[in-house]
């Protein structure tokens, strides 16, 4: 199952909007088949590990990551598979979240005669499909908030100065969680003043996500990267009293897509459902501190991954992580549970989720 | 040695001026005396542990987690005595660093045919007495900023609630860290704001550090704490001008001391130099943010120790760990090294020390 696991591991971000799903076969105590799911749309795991076991699959055993599905999507139920191609056992780590699986594959198996076990390894599985497990319960985005400050919590000098406060190492694996996430969100303020552009820059390359820009007033300049490169799909989240002149001019750009919500300030949970209808299973929000302040105020983030650099900077009005006016009362303050804490480079990584009241 | 150190661990904060000393005589792979430095002007570990061997203490060895001394203080030497009594062999884990016995005590002992081995466990015996060390070598206290703030570096709401934003273990840490410093200080806005004791109150009790207020103007309010609660000594630092009256009224008060510098402005380093001249191993800075930022700028700290809690506040104006102006330019920002990341209960303890450029 460890090796299931590790081989659903490489695949985490770009299975999406499907699960990352590990499997092996086992006869006579040799490996005879791996797999895993590569792509939506493309074999399931355990028909990739079948097909390599071939004739060995007969009186074998599968250690697969999540239950087998039993219904036809794009590729027929593996339940059916497993049945058929005559294993003896099967082992399996998480429970499918999805309501037109759940139990219901394991239990066909269990009919045929094969022994089935679960909940192996379950809590490591189920780790690798934290944002699959989350859409398929919740409907909307897995929310990741990102952000780097220095260790007094200071995201920029008083004259603006931001780049680069946090090192090498933590950048990079922040370009890691950009291809973990479906989606990547900032706000308009950002887009002016950075001109980020968003992508994964990965030693390897790595997917882009998809860049969801908050935009009230459509203010998303022209000239942008994240309108000039073609590089993502570029979502640009809107009220109701835009340039529709300057909005047929940017859809024009193939990769932009402009969603009119029909509000004059923005809701976050309104954006939510969206993207949740849209298939998009995580969300990376990386700022600025306006943004976030809305994230934490509307409850809706389920994880927070915070990067302290080892320097002080100080000064009553330089930007602290999170803007807005905040709380007058200390009950009033967002709890957290602190999941982890590491050292990344000569940075701190503090991971945390919100206590759910 | 281990045993040493513990021996010598126990009795940090109660030595000062002196540093904490352990030793243990062994003889024939039994122990037949311990001791520890209990106090500044008592007996010095080696001289304890060898009342306890007696007359076993003849072709035995001490294990001392200090140099002994060679000179007449308020003792006589230790090396002396160690000679006297005949030992085979002295292991050293820390070399002294006042001047006046560096080397010394070791070389007579030598002379008189005694084997000296040294550096046993020395970084954990130099740990022990890094205040002591610092104070020997610059003449200035150790200081040890402490700071306590949200996960996002606020230290209270924008109306200014602050209390409490850690967690009881993390406030009963900073209890541990009064009873080891000589001194602690704050701001009288502190002062005026918060009206705090700033004694020590552990479990057991614990040592009460001298109160230094930082107060230009002599604004100290006459009823607050620290002038009408007797438990440590209150040592004021003002400006030139201020009113007289009222600096005579104050040092009516046995316990309180007025140190009228000759300035319109105090800086921190003529504070850490008179400190120095008083004999104050170290101090502790308890705040506010304009303290704190006043000793980060003029480059006064040796030690930060920051208390995160899980929690988020939020808040443009909500006031950070450090107020002022703060830099303008990200390559002035104060860089420093993490020596420790803990958890304690439900928060997080960050040490570091700044980089030395």
């Amino acid at each position: 199952m460890k090796l299931a696991i590790d081989l659903a591991k490489a695949t985490v971000g770009q299975t999406s909007p499907n699960p990352a799903v590990g499997a092996v076969v086992v006869h006579h105590g040799e490996i005879v088949g791996m797999g895993a799911h590569l792509k939506a749309g493309e074999a399931h795991a355990e028909v990739q590990a079948l097909r390599m076991a071939g004739e060995r699959a007969r009186g074998a055993t599968i250690y697969v990551t999540l239950e087998p599905c039993s219904h036809f999507g794009k590729t027929p139920p593996c339940a059916d598979l497993i049945i058929e191609k005559e294993l003896k056992r099967v082992v399996v780590a998480s429970n499918d979240p999805n309501p037109l699986v759940s139990g219901k594959g394991l239990e066909r198996i269990r009919q045929a005669g094969i022994t089935v076990e679960t909940g192996i390894l379950k809590e490591q599985a189920d780790q690798l499909n934290k944002f699959f497990f989350h859409y398929m319960k919740k409907k909307v985005p897995f929310v990741t908030l990102k952000t780097a400050s220095s260790v007094d919590g200071k995201t920029a000098t008083v004259t603006g100065e931001s780049q680069w406060i946090t090192g090498e190492e933590s950048r990079q694996d922040v370009h890691q969680l950009r291809h973990q996430h479906d989606s990547i969100l900032v706000g308009v303020n950002t887009v002016i003043t950075d001109n980020p552009s968003l992508t994964t820059r990965l030693p390897h390359g790595g997917k882009n996500p998809i860049r969801i820009i908050l935009d009230t007033y459509l203010r998303t300049p022209e000239e942008s990267q994240v309108i000039k490169d073609q590089a993502a799909p570029t979502w640009i989240m809107t009220g109701s009293q835009i340039d529709q002149e300057k909005k047929r001019r940017l859809m024009k750009q193939g990769h932009v897509t402009i969603y009119e919500l029909p509000v004059d300030k923005i809701k976050i949970k309104d954006v939510l459902h969206l993207l949740g209808e849209k298939l998009v299973t995580s969300l990376l929000v990386e700022g600025g501190a306006t943004i976030h302040e809305s994230f934490v105020k509307e409850g809706c983030f389920d994880e927070i991954i915070m990067y302290f650099a080892p320097k002080i900077i100080g000064g009553e009005k330089a930007p602290s992580i999170f803007g807005g006016i905040g709380i007058s009362k200390l009950s009033q303050a967002i709890h957290m549970n602190i999941e982890s804490i590491d050292r990344i480079g000569r940075d701190v990584k503090i991971i945390a989720r919100p206590e759910r009241r």
